[in-house]
Protein backbone atom coordinates (compact mmCIF):
# COMPACT_ATOMS: atom_id res chain seq x y z
CA UNK A 1 0.00 0.00 0.00
CA UNK A 2 1.37 3.54 -1.14
CA UNK A 3 1.00 6.58 1.32
CA UNK A 4 1.43 9.49 -1.03
CA UNK A 5 1.51 13.55 0.33
CA UNK A 6 2.06 14.94 -2.23
CA UNK A 7 -0.77 16.58 -4.93
CA UNK A 8 1.33 16.42 -8.07
CA UNK A 9 2.47 12.69 -7.15
CA UNK A 10 -1.11 11.34 -6.68
CA UNK A 11 -2.31 12.65 -9.41
CA UNK A 12 0.37 11.77 -11.69
CA UNK A 13 -0.19 8.03 -10.75
CA UNK A 14 -3.64 8.39 -11.29
CA UNK A 15 -3.49 9.55 -14.71
CA UNK A 16 -0.79 6.91 -15.61
CA UNK A 17 -3.41 4.18 -14.03
CA UNK A 18 -6.56 5.56 -16.34
CA UNK A 19 -3.85 4.87 -19.23
CA UNK A 20 -3.40 1.18 -18.33
CA UNK A 21 -6.48 1.37 -18.47
CA UNK A 22 -7.33 0.72 -14.42
CA UNK A 23 -11.00 1.71 -13.01
CA UNK A 24 -10.20 3.61 -9.94
CA UNK A 25 -12.80 3.34 -6.42
CA UNK A 26 -12.49 6.75 -4.42
CA UNK A 27 -13.69 7.01 -0.78
CA UNK A 28 -12.93 10.45 0.50
CA UNK A 29 -12.26 10.44 4.41
CA UNK A 30 -11.60 12.73 7.26
CA UNK A 31 -9.78 9.80 8.66
CA UNK A 32 -10.38 8.75 12.50
CA UNK A 33 -11.56 5.33 10.36
CA UNK A 34 -14.60 3.00 11.72
CA UNK A 35 -16.73 0.15 10.53
CA UNK A 36 -18.55 2.99 8.76
CA UNK A 37 -15.53 3.63 6.29
CA UNK A 38 -14.58 0.26 6.25
CA UNK A 39 -18.04 -0.57 4.79
CA UNK A 40 -17.49 1.95 2.15
CA UNK A 41 -13.75 0.55 1.25
CA UNK A 42 -15.04 -2.39 1.12
CA UNK A 43 -17.63 -1.84 -1.36
CA UNK A 44 -14.85 0.31 -3.13
CA UNK A 45 -12.23 -2.78 -3.14
CA UNK A 46 -15.04 -5.13 -4.72
CA UNK A 47 -15.64 -3.01 -7.74
CA UNK A 48 -12.99 -1.54 -8.67
CA UNK A 49 -9.41 -2.55 -9.71
CA UNK A 50 -7.72 0.55 -7.73
CA UNK A 51 -8.47 1.17 -4.48
CA UNK A 52 -7.78 4.99 -3.08
CA UNK A 53 -8.84 6.58 0.08
CA UNK A 54 -8.34 9.95 1.28
CA UNK A 55 -7.45 11.19 4.88
CA UNK A 56 -7.65 15.42 5.21
CA UNK A 57 -9.23 17.07 7.41
CA UNK A 58 -10.86 20.25 5.58
CA UNK A 59 -10.65 22.83 7.14
CA UNK A 60 -12.89 24.34 4.68
CA UNK A 61 -15.97 22.83 5.81
CA UNK A 62 -15.47 23.79 9.54
CA UNK A 63 -17.14 27.03 10.57
CA UNK A 64 -15.30 29.68 12.99
CA UNK A 65 -17.23 28.26 16.04
CA UNK A 66 -16.95 24.69 15.28
CA UNK A 67 -14.04 21.90 15.98
CA UNK A 68 -11.44 22.05 13.51
CA UNK A 69 -8.69 21.97 15.87
CA UNK A 70 -10.45 19.36 18.04
CA UNK A 71 -11.53 17.00 15.40
CA UNK A 72 -10.23 13.53 15.88
CA UNK A 73 -6.76 12.48 14.27
CA UNK A 74 -5.00 8.94 14.10
CA UNK A 75 -2.93 8.44 11.07
CA UNK A 76 -1.09 5.18 11.76
CA UNK A 77 -4.39 3.91 12.73
CA UNK A 78 -5.72 5.19 9.69
CA UNK A 79 -3.08 3.53 7.59
CA UNK A 80 -3.61 0.23 9.27
CA UNK A 81 -7.56 0.06 8.36
CA UNK A 82 -6.91 1.14 4.70
CA UNK A 83 -4.16 -2.12 4.67
CA UNK A 84 -6.63 -4.34 6.55
CA UNK A 85 -9.04 -3.31 3.57
CA UNK A 86 -6.89 -3.74 1.20
CA UNK A 87 -6.46 0.19 -0.10
CA UNK A 88 -3.67 0.37 -3.02
CA UNK A 89 -3.46 4.50 -2.03
CA UNK A 90 -3.70 6.40 0.79
CA UNK A 91 -3.81 9.82 0.24
CA UNK A 92 -3.13 12.08 3.07
CA UNK A 93 -2.55 15.64 1.64
CA UNK A 94 -1.26 18.58 4.32
CA UNK A 95 -3.80 21.37 4.02
CA UNK A 96 -1.24 24.02 2.27
CA UNK A 97 -0.43 21.11 -0.43
CA UNK A 98 -4.59 21.07 -0.60
CA UNK A 99 -4.52 25.16 -0.68
CA UNK A 100 -1.51 26.20 -1.58
CA UNK A 101 -2.53 29.80 -2.24
CA UNK A 102 -5.90 31.95 -1.52
CA UNK A 103 -8.29 30.57 -3.65
CA UNK A 104 -9.19 32.97 -6.62
CA UNK A 105 -12.79 31.19 -7.01
CA UNK A 106 -15.65 29.88 -4.93
CA UNK A 107 -18.06 27.69 -5.01
CA UNK A 108 -21.14 27.92 -3.26
CA UNK A 109 -24.58 25.82 -2.69
CA UNK A 110 -27.84 27.18 -3.82
CA UNK A 111 -29.69 24.63 -2.95
CA UNK A 112 -30.49 21.72 -1.34
CA UNK A 113 -28.42 23.12 1.61
CA UNK A 114 -31.11 25.06 3.96
CA UNK A 115 -32.48 22.28 5.59
CA UNK A 116 -32.42 19.06 7.90
CA UNK A 117 -28.68 19.81 9.37
CA UNK A 118 -27.55 22.49 6.81
CA UNK A 119 -29.76 24.81 8.72
CA UNK A 120 -27.86 25.21 11.48
CA UNK A 121 -24.27 24.20 9.34
CA UNK A 122 -23.67 27.90 7.30
CA UNK A 123 -21.10 27.13 4.61
CA UNK A 124 -20.68 23.63 5.70
CA UNK A 125 -22.01 21.90 2.45
CA UNK A 126 -19.43 24.37 0.33
CA UNK A 127 -16.13 23.44 1.91
CA UNK A 128 -17.28 19.85 1.09
CA UNK A 129 -17.89 20.32 -2.50
CA UNK A 130 -14.72 22.39 -2.95
CA UNK A 131 -12.43 19.75 -1.45
CA UNK A 132 -14.61 16.96 -3.13
CA UNK A 133 -13.79 19.10 -6.63
CA UNK A 134 -10.22 19.30 -5.75
CA UNK A 135 -10.03 15.70 -4.48
CA UNK A 136 -11.86 14.32 -7.79
CA UNK A 137 -9.22 15.99 -10.05
CA UNK A 138 -6.13 14.57 -8.39
CA UNK A 139 -8.04 11.00 -7.91
CA UNK A 140 -9.68 10.70 -10.76
CA UNK A 141 -12.21 8.03 -9.72
CA UNK A 142 -14.43 5.99 -11.32
CA UNK A 143 -16.64 5.26 -8.66
CA UNK A 144 -16.93 7.24 -5.34
CA UNK A 145 -18.24 6.11 -2.19
CA UNK A 146 -20.27 8.20 0.12
CA UNK A 147 -21.97 6.79 3.26
CA UNK A 148 -25.97 7.25 3.31
CA UNK A 149 -25.91 8.04 7.52
CA UNK A 150 -25.01 11.68 5.88
CA UNK A 151 -27.72 11.63 3.39
CA UNK A 152 -27.62 15.42 2.68
CA UNK A 153 -24.31 15.65 2.07
CA UNK A 154 -24.84 12.53 -0.61
CA UNK A 155 -27.60 15.08 -2.22
CA UNK A 156 -24.85 17.75 -2.16
CA UNK A 157 -22.52 15.90 -4.03
CA UNK A 158 -24.66 14.35 -6.39
CA UNK A 159 -25.71 18.11 -7.82
CA UNK A 160 -21.68 18.59 -7.65
CA UNK A 161 -21.62 15.76 -10.52
CA UNK A 162 -24.71 16.42 -12.32
CA UNK A 163 -24.19 20.31 -12.56
CA UNK A 164 -20.58 20.04 -13.37
CA UNK A 165 -21.12 16.41 -15.34
CA UNK A 166 -18.31 15.00 -13.01
CA UNK A 167 -17.08 11.54 -14.72
CA UNK A 168 -17.63 9.65 -11.38
CA UNK A 169 -20.20 7.37 -10.68
CA UNK A 170 -21.25 8.21 -6.98
CA UNK A 171 -22.47 5.02 -5.07
CA UNK A 172 -24.29 5.47 -1.47
CA UNK A 173 -23.57 3.26 0.76
CA UNK A 174 -26.35 2.61 3.21
CA UNK A 175 -26.04 3.08 6.95
CA UNK A 176 -24.12 0.55 9.21
CA UNK A 177 -26.69 -0.19 12.31
CA UNK A 178 -26.09 -1.91 15.51
CA UNK A 179 -28.43 -5.43 15.72
CA UNK A 180 -30.94 -2.69 17.65
CA UNK A 181 -31.06 -1.16 14.47
CA UNK A 182 -29.83 2.11 15.98
CA UNK A 183 -27.31 3.63 13.25
CA UNK A 184 -23.50 3.54 14.09
CA UNK A 185 -21.67 6.28 15.22
CA UNK A 186 -18.60 7.56 17.04
CA UNK A 187 -20.57 9.68 19.15
CA UNK A 188 -22.79 7.26 20.82
CA UNK A 189 -19.80 6.36 23.02
CA UNK A 190 -20.97 9.49 24.79
CA UNK A 191 -24.69 8.14 25.67
CA UNK A 192 -25.28 6.84 28.84
CA UNK A 193 -26.80 3.55 28.83
CA UNK A 194 -30.21 4.66 29.65
CA UNK A 195 -29.63 6.97 26.59
CA UNK A 196 -28.59 4.07 24.32
CA UNK A 197 -31.68 1.85 25.17
CA UNK A 198 -33.88 5.28 24.46
CA UNK A 199 -31.79 6.14 21.07
CA UNK A 200 -32.57 2.66 19.54
CA UNK A 201 -36.55 4.13 19.14
CA UNK A 202 -35.15 6.64 16.74
CA UNK A 203 -34.89 3.95 14.16
CA UNK A 204 -38.36 2.58 15.01
CA UNK A 205 -39.70 5.54 14.53
CA UNK A 206 -38.48 5.93 11.16
CA UNK A 207 -39.12 2.84 10.45
CA UNK A 208 -42.58 3.27 11.53
CA UNK A 209 -42.63 6.17 9.24
CA UNK A 210 -41.85 3.85 6.55
CA UNK A 211 -44.60 1.36 7.42
CA UNK A 212 -47.22 4.23 7.22
CA UNK A 213 -46.35 4.73 3.58
CA UNK A 214 -45.62 1.30 2.98
CA UNK A 215 -49.71 0.86 4.64
CA UNK A 216 -50.81 4.51 1.80
CA UNK A 217 -50.32 6.94 4.19
CA UNK A 218 -49.33 9.94 1.57
CA UNK A 219 -49.51 12.91 3.53
CA UNK A 220 -46.32 14.38 4.58
CA UNK A 221 -47.50 16.10 8.01
CA UNK A 222 -49.13 13.12 9.17
CA UNK A 223 -45.74 10.95 8.89
CA UNK A 224 -43.43 13.50 10.51
CA UNK A 225 -46.55 14.40 13.28
CA UNK A 226 -46.36 10.39 13.80
CA UNK A 227 -42.46 9.64 13.68
CA UNK A 228 -42.33 12.98 16.05
CA UNK A 229 -44.62 11.79 18.32
CA UNK A 230 -42.62 8.48 18.52
CA UNK A 231 -39.43 9.74 19.03
CA UNK A 232 -41.19 11.60 22.26
CA UNK A 233 -43.02 9.30 23.52
CA UNK A 234 -39.75 6.70 23.43
CA UNK A 235 -37.25 9.21 24.45
CA UNK A 236 -35.95 11.94 26.75
CA UNK A 237 -33.91 13.05 23.57
CA UNK A 238 -34.90 16.66 22.12
CA UNK A 239 -35.87 16.72 18.87
CA UNK A 240 -34.09 19.25 16.57
CA UNK A 241 -35.78 18.30 13.39
CA UNK A 242 -38.04 16.08 11.92
CA UNK A 243 -38.48 15.93 7.97
CA UNK A 244 -39.54 14.04 5.09
CA UNK A 245 -38.14 15.99 1.55
CA UNK A 246 -37.65 14.82 -1.67
CA UNK A 247 -34.67 12.67 -2.73
CA UNK A 248 -31.91 13.74 -3.71
CA UNK A 249 -33.52 17.36 -4.52
CA UNK A 250 -34.21 18.02 -0.91
CA UNK A 251 -37.58 20.40 -1.86
CA UNK A 252 -40.56 20.45 0.37
CA UNK A 253 -43.53 18.37 -0.63
CA UNK A 254 -47.10 17.54 1.04
CA UNK A 255 -47.20 13.99 -1.01
CA UNK A 256 -45.35 11.02 -1.12
CA UNK A 257 -45.11 10.82 -4.85
CA UNK A 258 -41.27 10.03 -5.82
CA UNK A 259 -38.55 9.28 -4.09
CA UNK A 260 -38.23 10.90 -0.47
CA UNK A 261 -36.06 10.97 2.74
CA UNK A 262 -37.23 10.62 6.30
CA UNK A 263 -35.09 12.17 8.51
CA UNK A 264 -34.32 13.48 11.96
CA UNK A 265 -31.88 14.88 14.47
CA UNK A 266 -32.11 14.35 18.40
CA UNK A 267 -30.28 15.73 21.10
CA UNK A 268 -29.55 14.10 23.81
CA UNK A 269 -27.21 15.25 26.87
CA UNK A 270 -23.65 14.39 25.00
CA UNK A 271 -24.54 14.03 21.71
CA UNK A 272 -26.98 14.97 19.03
CA UNK A 273 -27.64 11.66 17.02
CA UNK A 274 -28.60 11.93 13.25
CA UNK A 275 -30.37 9.13 11.40
CA UNK A 276 -32.73 8.69 7.91
CA UNK A 277 -33.92 6.34 5.48
CA UNK A 278 -34.63 7.27 1.83
CA UNK A 279 -37.63 5.35 0.15
CA UNK A 280 -39.19 4.64 -3.09
CA UNK A 281 -43.10 6.25 -2.97
CA UNK A 282 -44.09 2.70 -2.31
CA UNK A 283 -41.79 2.48 0.76
CA UNK A 284 -39.72 0.24 -0.58
CA UNK A 285 -35.77 0.91 0.26
CA UNK A 286 -34.16 2.96 -2.59
CA UNK A 287 -30.76 2.09 -1.51
CA UNK A 288 -29.71 -1.66 -0.65
CA UNK A 289 -26.82 -3.74 -0.04
CA UNK B 1 -14.98 14.83 -38.32
CA UNK B 2 -17.62 13.38 -36.07
CA UNK B 3 -20.33 16.14 -35.28
CA UNK B 4 -21.50 15.54 -31.41
CA UNK B 5 -24.58 17.29 -30.23
CA UNK B 6 -24.99 15.12 -26.46
CA UNK B 7 -23.06 15.29 -23.80
CA UNK B 8 -23.21 11.74 -22.77
CA UNK B 9 -21.96 10.80 -26.18
CA UNK B 10 -19.07 13.52 -25.85
CA UNK B 11 -18.00 11.83 -22.51
CA UNK B 12 -18.37 8.53 -23.66
CA UNK B 13 -15.84 9.24 -26.43
CA UNK B 14 -13.78 10.58 -24.74
CA UNK B 15 -14.02 8.22 -21.87
CA UNK B 16 -12.98 5.69 -24.41
CA UNK B 17 -10.20 7.78 -26.00
CA UNK B 18 -8.64 8.40 -22.58
CA UNK B 19 -8.68 3.88 -22.54
CA UNK B 20 -6.74 3.95 -25.75
CA UNK B 21 -3.83 6.47 -24.29
CA UNK B 22 -4.86 8.84 -26.98
CA UNK B 23 -3.54 12.42 -26.06
CA UNK B 24 -6.61 15.11 -26.46
CA UNK B 25 -6.81 18.70 -27.12
CA UNK B 26 -9.06 20.92 -27.03
CA UNK B 27 -10.29 23.71 -28.75
CA UNK B 28 -13.70 26.10 -27.03
CA UNK B 29 -15.28 28.64 -28.87
CA UNK B 30 -18.80 30.03 -29.17
CA UNK B 31 -18.71 29.49 -33.41
CA UNK B 32 -18.06 31.76 -35.92
CA UNK B 33 -14.56 30.66 -36.57
CA UNK B 34 -12.10 32.94 -37.38
CA UNK B 35 -8.29 33.11 -38.22
CA UNK B 36 -7.44 33.25 -34.49
CA UNK B 37 -9.15 30.37 -33.74
CA UNK B 38 -7.78 28.49 -37.18
CA UNK B 39 -4.67 29.35 -35.10
CA UNK B 40 -5.96 27.51 -32.03
CA UNK B 41 -6.90 24.22 -33.89
CA UNK B 42 -3.39 24.51 -35.84
CA UNK B 43 -1.56 24.65 -32.55
CA UNK B 44 -3.54 21.75 -30.86
CA UNK B 45 -4.15 19.44 -33.97
CA UNK B 46 0.06 19.26 -33.91
CA UNK B 47 0.51 18.35 -30.10
CA UNK B 48 -2.95 15.86 -29.31
CA UNK B 49 -3.70 12.98 -31.27
CA UNK B 50 -7.24 13.57 -31.06
CA UNK B 51 -8.49 17.55 -31.94
CA UNK B 52 -11.62 18.22 -30.12
CA UNK B 53 -13.28 21.87 -30.73
CA UNK B 54 -16.45 23.17 -29.10
CA UNK B 55 -18.85 25.41 -30.34
CA UNK B 56 -21.82 26.83 -27.73
CA UNK B 57 -22.71 30.27 -27.30
CA UNK B 58 -22.90 30.28 -23.76
CA UNK B 59 -25.71 32.09 -22.37
CA UNK B 60 -24.04 32.05 -18.70
CA UNK B 61 -21.31 34.67 -19.80
CA UNK B 62 -24.06 37.18 -21.31
CA UNK B 63 -25.56 39.90 -19.26
CA UNK B 64 -28.99 41.11 -19.41
CA UNK B 65 -27.69 43.77 -21.84
CA UNK B 66 -25.47 42.29 -23.84
CA UNK B 67 -25.98 40.39 -26.98
CA UNK B 68 -26.62 36.86 -26.33
CA UNK B 69 -29.69 36.77 -29.01
CA UNK B 70 -28.07 38.74 -31.64
CA UNK B 71 -24.46 37.17 -31.18
CA UNK B 72 -23.39 35.38 -35.01
CA UNK B 73 -23.74 32.11 -35.42
CA UNK B 74 -22.74 29.78 -38.74
CA UNK B 75 -22.71 26.51 -37.73
CA UNK B 76 -22.41 25.31 -41.57
CA UNK B 77 -19.27 27.25 -41.63
CA UNK B 78 -17.89 25.87 -38.62
CA UNK B 79 -17.98 22.95 -39.68
CA UNK B 80 -16.34 23.65 -42.61
CA UNK B 81 -13.59 25.36 -40.94
CA UNK B 82 -13.04 22.80 -38.10
CA UNK B 83 -12.87 19.90 -40.96
CA UNK B 84 -10.40 22.27 -42.92
CA UNK B 85 -8.26 22.14 -39.44
CA UNK B 86 -8.59 18.66 -39.43
CA UNK B 87 -10.68 18.02 -36.62
CA UNK B 88 -11.59 14.64 -35.10
CA UNK B 89 -14.57 16.16 -32.89
CA UNK B 90 -16.84 19.33 -33.28
CA UNK B 91 -18.98 19.39 -29.72
CA UNK B 92 -21.59 21.11 -30.66
CA UNK B 93 -24.23 21.01 -27.83
CA UNK B 94 -27.86 22.85 -27.45
CA UNK B 95 -28.42 25.36 -24.29
CA UNK B 96 -30.48 22.17 -22.95
CA UNK B 97 -28.04 19.69 -22.83
CA UNK B 98 -25.68 21.97 -21.13
CA UNK B 99 -27.91 23.16 -18.43
CA UNK B 100 -30.95 20.84 -18.27
CA UNK B 101 -31.97 21.39 -15.14
CA UNK B 102 -31.46 25.21 -13.02
CA UNK B 103 -27.76 24.62 -11.45
CA UNK B 104 -27.99 24.01 -7.79
CA UNK B 105 -24.30 25.39 -7.27
CA UNK B 106 -22.48 28.49 -8.27
CA UNK B 107 -19.15 29.08 -9.36
CA UNK B 108 -17.40 32.52 -8.76
CA UNK B 109 -14.54 34.50 -9.52
CA UNK B 110 -12.85 36.58 -6.68
CA UNK B 111 -10.22 37.79 -7.85
CA UNK B 112 -8.73 38.43 -11.52
CA UNK B 113 -11.92 39.95 -12.41
CA UNK B 114 -12.33 43.37 -11.30
CA UNK B 115 -9.93 45.04 -13.18
CA UNK B 116 -9.41 45.51 -17.49
CA UNK B 117 -12.32 44.40 -19.33
CA UNK B 118 -13.93 42.64 -16.39
CA UNK B 119 -15.00 46.02 -14.64
CA UNK B 120 -17.89 46.66 -17.83
CA UNK B 121 -19.10 42.81 -17.62
CA UNK B 122 -19.90 41.66 -14.02
CA UNK B 123 -20.60 37.84 -14.07
CA UNK B 124 -19.32 37.53 -17.17
CA UNK B 125 -16.24 35.41 -16.21
CA UNK B 126 -18.01 33.26 -13.92
CA UNK B 127 -20.34 32.40 -16.88
CA UNK B 128 -16.91 31.45 -18.68
CA UNK B 129 -15.20 29.31 -15.94
CA UNK B 130 -18.89 27.58 -15.07
CA UNK B 131 -19.06 26.50 -18.89
CA UNK B 132 -15.50 25.18 -19.10
CA UNK B 133 -15.48 23.18 -15.84
CA UNK B 134 -18.23 21.26 -17.40
CA UNK B 135 -16.86 21.40 -21.05
CA UNK B 136 -13.73 20.44 -19.28
CA UNK B 137 -16.03 17.01 -17.61
CA UNK B 138 -16.97 16.21 -20.87
CA UNK B 139 -14.52 16.76 -22.87
CA UNK B 140 -11.51 15.72 -20.61
CA UNK B 141 -8.91 17.01 -22.37
CA UNK B 142 -5.05 16.84 -21.70
CA UNK B 143 -4.82 20.35 -23.36
CA UNK B 144 -6.83 22.97 -23.92
CA UNK B 145 -6.03 26.33 -26.09
CA UNK B 146 -6.88 29.85 -25.62
CA UNK B 147 -6.61 33.22 -27.57
CA UNK B 148 -4.01 35.91 -25.55
CA UNK B 149 -5.87 38.58 -26.97
CA UNK B 150 -8.56 37.22 -24.11
CA UNK B 151 -5.54 37.50 -21.70
CA UNK B 152 -7.50 38.21 -18.44
CA UNK B 153 -10.12 35.35 -19.90
CA UNK B 154 -6.42 33.41 -19.95
CA UNK B 155 -6.26 34.29 -16.67
CA UNK B 156 -9.45 33.61 -15.01
CA UNK B 157 -9.10 30.06 -16.62
CA UNK B 158 -5.78 29.65 -15.17
CA UNK B 159 -6.74 30.01 -11.62
CA UNK B 160 -9.68 27.47 -12.05
CA UNK B 161 -7.33 25.11 -13.06
CA UNK B 162 -4.82 25.80 -10.34
CA UNK B 163 -7.66 26.33 -7.55
CA UNK B 164 -9.38 22.96 -8.59
CA UNK B 165 -6.23 20.98 -9.67
CA UNK B 166 -7.62 20.55 -13.31
CA UNK B 167 -5.60 17.59 -14.90
CA UNK B 168 -5.78 20.04 -18.11
CA UNK B 169 -2.23 22.02 -19.43
CA UNK B 170 -3.34 25.33 -20.62
CA UNK B 171 -1.88 26.64 -23.71
CA UNK B 172 -1.76 30.12 -24.71
CA UNK B 173 -1.64 31.24 -28.07
CA UNK B 174 -0.29 34.44 -29.08
CA UNK B 175 -2.42 36.96 -31.14
CA UNK B 176 -2.67 36.83 -34.54
CA UNK B 177 -1.87 40.29 -36.11
CA UNK B 178 -2.11 41.97 -39.46
CA UNK B 179 0.86 42.76 -41.30
CA UNK B 180 0.47 46.70 -39.83
CA UNK B 181 0.43 45.25 -36.51
CA UNK B 182 -3.60 45.39 -35.61
CA UNK B 183 -4.71 42.62 -33.90
CA UNK B 184 -6.94 40.45 -35.48
CA UNK B 185 -10.63 41.02 -34.83
CA UNK B 186 -14.13 40.23 -36.32
CA UNK B 187 -14.77 43.54 -34.93
CA UNK B 188 -12.26 45.50 -37.27
CA UNK B 189 -15.02 45.49 -40.18
CA UNK B 190 -16.67 48.10 -38.36
CA UNK B 191 -13.59 50.57 -38.34
CA UNK B 192 -13.87 53.37 -41.09
CA UNK B 193 -10.48 53.23 -43.47
CA UNK B 194 -9.12 55.99 -41.55
CA UNK B 195 -9.58 54.70 -38.27
CA UNK B 196 -8.35 51.57 -39.44
CA UNK B 197 -5.29 53.71 -40.01
CA UNK B 198 -4.98 54.74 -36.43
CA UNK B 199 -5.44 52.15 -34.79
CA UNK B 200 -2.84 50.59 -36.20
CA UNK B 201 -1.15 52.99 -33.43
CA UNK B 202 -2.86 50.71 -30.43
CA UNK B 203 -0.11 47.95 -30.81
CA UNK B 204 2.78 50.74 -31.77
CA UNK B 205 1.93 52.13 -28.37
CA UNK B 206 2.06 48.37 -26.60
CA UNK B 207 5.70 48.35 -28.26
CA UNK B 208 6.42 51.43 -26.99
CA UNK B 209 5.63 50.47 -23.48
CA UNK B 210 7.15 47.44 -23.92
CA UNK B 211 10.67 48.95 -25.26
CA UNK B 212 10.49 51.26 -22.12
CA UNK B 213 11.02 48.11 -20.17
CA UNK B 214 13.69 46.49 -22.52
CA UNK B 215 15.34 49.90 -21.57
CA UNK B 216 15.05 49.47 -17.61
CA UNK B 217 12.22 51.88 -17.01
CA UNK B 218 10.38 50.13 -14.05
CA UNK B 219 7.69 52.49 -12.76
CA UNK B 220 4.09 51.86 -13.88
CA UNK B 221 3.07 55.23 -13.99
CA UNK B 222 5.19 56.43 -16.26
CA UNK B 223 4.55 53.48 -18.95
CA UNK B 224 0.72 53.51 -18.35
CA UNK B 225 1.04 57.76 -19.02
CA UNK B 226 3.90 57.16 -22.34
CA UNK B 227 1.26 54.38 -23.84
CA UNK B 228 -1.85 56.52 -22.94
CA UNK B 229 -0.43 59.66 -24.61
CA UNK B 230 0.64 57.92 -27.77
CA UNK B 231 -2.53 56.57 -28.28
CA UNK B 232 -4.46 59.83 -27.66
CA UNK B 233 -2.12 61.76 -30.11
CA UNK B 234 -2.12 59.08 -33.00
CA UNK B 235 -5.85 58.65 -33.03
CA UNK B 236 -9.42 59.64 -32.17
CA UNK B 237 -10.30 56.64 -30.43
CA UNK B 238 -11.36 57.23 -26.76
CA UNK B 239 -9.42 55.52 -24.60
CA UNK B 240 -11.60 52.83 -21.89
CA UNK B 241 -8.17 51.74 -20.50
CA UNK B 242 -4.85 51.44 -20.39
CA UNK B 243 -3.08 49.08 -17.25
CA UNK B 244 -0.50 47.50 -16.23
CA UNK B 245 -0.58 44.24 -14.20
CA UNK B 246 1.04 41.20 -12.92
CA UNK B 247 0.06 38.56 -14.87
CA UNK B 248 -1.68 36.56 -14.48
CA UNK B 249 -3.00 37.07 -11.53
CA UNK B 250 -3.86 40.86 -12.52
CA UNK B 251 -2.95 42.65 -9.20
CA UNK B 252 -1.92 46.09 -8.82
CA UNK B 253 2.03 46.89 -8.90
CA UNK B 254 4.41 50.10 -9.14
CA UNK B 255 6.92 48.65 -10.41
CA UNK B 256 7.85 45.96 -13.16
CA UNK B 257 9.82 42.98 -10.72
CA UNK B 258 7.65 39.73 -12.50
CA UNK B 259 5.83 38.91 -15.45
CA UNK B 260 3.29 41.40 -16.22
CA UNK B 261 0.64 42.28 -18.93
CA UNK B 262 0.27 45.56 -20.43
CA UNK B 263 -3.27 46.11 -21.79
CA UNK B 264 -5.69 49.01 -23.23
CA UNK B 265 -8.90 48.84 -24.12
CA UNK B 266 -9.85 51.88 -27.49
CA UNK B 267 -13.29 52.79 -28.62
CA UNK B 268 -13.56 54.09 -32.09
CA UNK B 269 -17.41 55.24 -33.46
CA UNK B 270 -18.75 51.74 -34.12
CA UNK B 271 -16.27 49.22 -32.50
CA UNK B 272 -14.43 48.87 -28.97
CA UNK B 273 -11.01 47.37 -29.77
CA UNK B 274 -8.55 44.81 -27.63
CA UNK B 275 -5.35 44.58 -27.84
CA UNK B 276 -2.57 43.58 -24.84
CA UNK B 277 1.46 42.80 -24.54
CA UNK B 278 2.24 39.89 -21.69
CA UNK B 279 6.19 40.19 -20.79
CA UNK B 280 8.93 39.19 -18.32
CA UNK B 281 10.33 41.94 -16.02
CA UNK B 282 13.14 42.22 -18.59
CA UNK B 283 10.85 43.26 -21.40
CA UNK B 284 10.79 39.78 -23.26
CA UNK B 285 7.75 38.71 -24.28
CA UNK B 286 6.72 35.57 -22.10
CA UNK B 287 4.17 33.83 -25.09
CA UNK B 288 5.71 32.98 -28.32
CA UNK B 289 5.20 31.15 -31.23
Amino acid sequence: MKVIRKVKEMQQLALDLKKENKSIGFVPTMGYLHEGHRKLLNAARKENDILVTSIFVNPLQFGPNEDYERYPRDEEHDEQVAQEENADVVFIPSVDEMYPVPMSLSLTMQNRVNVLCGQSREGHFDGVVTVLAKLFHIILPDRAYFGLKDAQQFAVVDALVEDFNFPVKLRGIPTVREESGLAKSSRNVYLSEEEHRQAINIYKALKKGQDLIKNGVRQKDRIVKEVSQFIKSHTHGKIDYVDLLTYPKLEHTDTVDQRVILATAVYFKKARLIDNLIFEENGELSFTE
